[in-house]
């Protein structure tokens, strides 16, 4: 499958993940020890009482395997997925055990990079969706993709 | 240490993370193995000739690390460290092998949440620094606060 050049997309093409991912209890909690210490993220029992009412796996867990499935996906840019960060990160629900998750994509806007020209910046909209086609997390990141040189 | 409710804040006040968080090659190829699987993330020989020049973090490594320093920092809000989502996520620079990272915190804005009576909406600066006073990642979170009971 090709990789893609700036010169490839065009505003309003859509993309997809190719593998969904499914969310453990188990991966959950490692990452919540590593980077997210908190009851909600942890413990089954612990997190019953908080705010997520059982557990939940951290948002920057969600928004690490969402990075996976844009990798994953059939944007494939040229030279990788490298992102320069991003607007409106939202979790509108939580992730939970069991989830299956996976990534539709929306190319919103294209510019020259005016630093380096031999890059585009592209801004995508990235929403990452559960087995019930609800979203988990919303993002407008934006990436660098290379241009085709003549 | 006394944990913070949404009355206890004012817009102005700053706080920071405790204990640095150091990052390793092993931590930076763990992550980009499940996360991020890129070769730029992956090996230091296979990273030199990319984009980034050399072996570097993830920026979503770089944001759960700092997601660490804001739980373990002195913000500590009553009911955990919740965040609705965030605005305005850069990374003005690499992670790399070594670095040593803390967080700083501003807070920008408070209102109560107009769905849920008991919460306090919360909008921080985060900004995440290495050991050279650099940052490599700048963020607008928003954060949810209980709010005290008469």
């Amino acid at each position: 499958m090709p990789r893609r050049y700036f010169e490839d997309l065009a505003v309003g093409q859509t993309y997809r993940s190719t593998a969904p991912i499914t969310v453990t209890a188990e991966g959950i909690k490692a990452f919540a020890r590593e980077f997210d210490p908190q009851p909600f993220h942890l413990d089954e029992e612990t997190a019953q009482p908080t705010f997520f009412n059982g557990l939940a796996a951290s948002g920057w867990h969600t928004a690490s395997i969402t990075m996976r499935l844009l990798v994953e996906s059939d944007l494939r840019p040229a030279g990788g997925t490298i992102g320069a960060g991003g607007e409106s990160l939202k979790w509108p629900r939580a992730t939970r055990p069991g989830d299956v998750l996976r990534a539709e994509i929306e190319i919103l806007e294209l510019r020259p990079s005016q630093s380096r020209p031999e890059l585009g910046v592209v801004k995508i909209r990235l929403i990452t969706l559960n087995q019930h086609d609800q979203p988990v997390q919303t993002c407008v990141p934006v990436l660098m993709f290379p241009r085709r040189t003549k």
